[in-house]
């Protein structure tokens, strides 16, 4: 059988792949007077009288909403709400099986910016955290920014910062295993839209001092007239040495490529002309920027893409499952950089200096203990920075 | 341990009541490469080129939001979103024990009825159904009128259809044993509220010709200038005869009586006023409009309330988890009033002549034959009414 059949056999057999199950046993009158009338009158006014038991009382608390328009659903771009589901409830299968998250798919019907905000608004009592998934960019950034401004609950647009830690992971042991610091490393970020600019910025809050981003018009410079507003705002805290010019020129003595872009735009020449032990992510999908083999002859020592048939696979599976379980198990009000980069050092940290490998930078997503680690980091770094509402 | 001690252990034991589970496993990448990407995108293309295929590929068609916004939550009032989670949680329980329907809570941040519609439909792509729950009297009336005009989904208030239906089915066995006729039976409806008017609606589509409905101010007449817009229209549908007056004077010669009220306010004298074998539904909780005991020592015949510590309780878990199995399975567009009709004489016939008693004209809840018989009668319903998407 093909792929494509499994996947729509195993689609159809069940007939999607989430279902909603009861925690208590309703057998006869008493558990029915227990589960609901007369009982459930007593959490409802415990509730009321303070709203915070609504963690005691209620599923809310282990309950994150998958959030989506169907606006940029993988590489199929806008198919809406409907054709989008698969994605949001496999989001929710992964939620359940790595971290025990109870996660919920909601797909809405507009893709209007302010009706989505208010819409995840309105749905906010019932969730304990918003993965925002698959909304277009710039859209989605405006998106996240407003809910977080917004609600006290962890937000957390996956395509941007779950792409973003899993990076920064990577770049933290490519780093190490090349003997390069962090703070003296210059990074090329190609693809200027949502998971590009979320990378930069999580690359600058963990220490990168030189991150030059480009776009298919060029270096993103502040004289540069072809970029978006979010675009002109990197601008002006990349590219300090003030470059112009394209992705080649940008990418001369570079320590490190970070893709976000589109298939095979990289050349061995482009990878011959950085610094010695070059670090190459080549993330596009399926098709990356430069296949892992030419970027290694031409000189590259760690090469990570995002599929898991090359090494160094960078798979948001990594992040968010443990981001989530981390911000819900101390209450977290927000999703902040501390929170990110624990996630990035935790995933990272997993592989000894021992194990540390060319081909070995970024974990197994099925090893074990990633998501403990992660959530145990992130409850850490949101206790430190304030934001936890319990211990 | 008291009722309510036991009740909130229940509800903090596993935090809420309500979990989300996987259909599917995901143990290594190969599951991985099916549940999520890459081939996951083979149903979202599938949808893509024809809707209907998320009723195969996802869990849409079995899944139904339970919506309130918390502003009328069982006795307690207008207690918001949170508070009445634990209800709308109780209410999921119940659609997946007895009739295996994913439902999932949507307590809303909006009391405001355009909010609401809204929200409801930019939801819709995610669900195969919607039940209304808890939402105060006259907003939810018109929330509901415009989401059926405006969705081809079932939605459905139970509040009003649900109660609506039980006291259907049991008037029906009411009348058997009382030997008495639908068409030829003078019923009086106390509370004009969004249950009663619903309760008037379905008997008049039922068949019933003479409904005179009460409200505090008396007996919903045209001339009556005390009502609201709803009631001034039922007032135009009910009370053949004109009669103006209070509750006393409607129950004169009535054969049944119905209340969705106020504790106590029927007294014996009013019983007795009534035709011969009188039939009393009693449904004010948890002190009903008149004791049992007191209705029968007054000479009524057949006597129902709403709880279950007395006999023939008027409950709702007879009607709604077999009303959305029958629309799910056939994909019905609504809940129209065939379906409606359909359900109640599906319970009232599963209590045979044999077994019709004063005390046996409504099934027990727990009945494990109640959901099948509702489903196949409201599905072979909505076929015949031309409303059935598959067969």
């Amino acid at each position: 059988m093909s792929l494509k059949e499994e996947a729509l056999k195993a689609h159809s057999q069940h007939k999607g792949k989430i279902k909603v199950e009861s925690k208590i046993e309703v057998k006869d009158k008493d558990d029915l007077s227990i589960a609901y009338t007369p009982g459930v009158a007593e959490p409802c006014k415990e509730i009321d009288r303070d709203i915070d038991k609504v963690y005691e009382y209620t599923a809310k608390g282990n309950l994150v909403a998958i959030v989506s328009d169907g606006s940029a659903v993988l590489g199929l771009g806008n198919i809406g709400p409907e054709a989008s589901l698969p994605v949001m409830e496999g989001k929710a299968v992964l939620f359940k099986e790595f971290a025990g998250v109870d996660a919920f798919p909601l797909c809405l019907d507009t893709q209007n910016v302010d009706e989505i905000v208010e819409t995840v608004k309105r749905l906010a009592p019932t969730f304990g955290g918003i993965n925002l998934e698959d909304i277009s960019s710039p859209r989605c950034i405006e998106i996240e920014t407003r809910l977080k401004e917004e609600l006290d609950l962890p937000i957390f647009h996956d395509d941007q910062h779950g792409t973003a830690i899993v990076v920064l992971a990577g770049l933290i042991n490519a780093l190490k295993y090349t003997k390069k610091e962090l703070d003296q490393t210059k990074v090329v970020v190609n693809g200027a839209g949502s998971a590009g600019i979320a990378i930069a910025k999580l690359l600058l809050s963990a220490g990168v001092k030189d991150v030059i981003m480009c776009d298919i018009f060029g270096i993103l410079h502040p004289e540069e007239e072809q970029m978006n507003s979010i675009q002109a705002e990197m601008a002006e805290v990349t590219n300090k040495e003030q470059l112009t010019g394209d992705l080649a020129s940008a990418m001369e003595g570079a320590d490190v490529f970070i893709g976000v872009s589109a298939p095979d735009i990289v050349s061995q020449e482009m990878v011959a002309s950085m610094a010695d032990d070059a670090i190459i992510f080549a993330m596009a999908n399926p098709v990356p920027e430069i296949r892992p083999d030419a970027a290694k002859e031409a000189g590259a020592v760690v090469v990570g893409t995002g599929r898991s048939d090359y090494a160094n696979q960078i798979n948001n599976v990594l992040a968010f499952p443990g981001i989530f379980r981390g911000a819900l198990d101390v209450r977290a009000t927000d999703i902040n950089k501390e929170m990110k980069i624990a996630a990035a050092y935790a995933i990272a940290n997993l592989i000894s200096e021992d194990e540390l490998a060319a081909d070995y930078i970024i974990p197994d997503p099925f090893d074990k203990r990633v998501v403990s680690k992660v959530a145990a980091a992130v409850s850490k770094a949101a206790m430190e920075s304030g934001i936890a509402q319990v211990k």
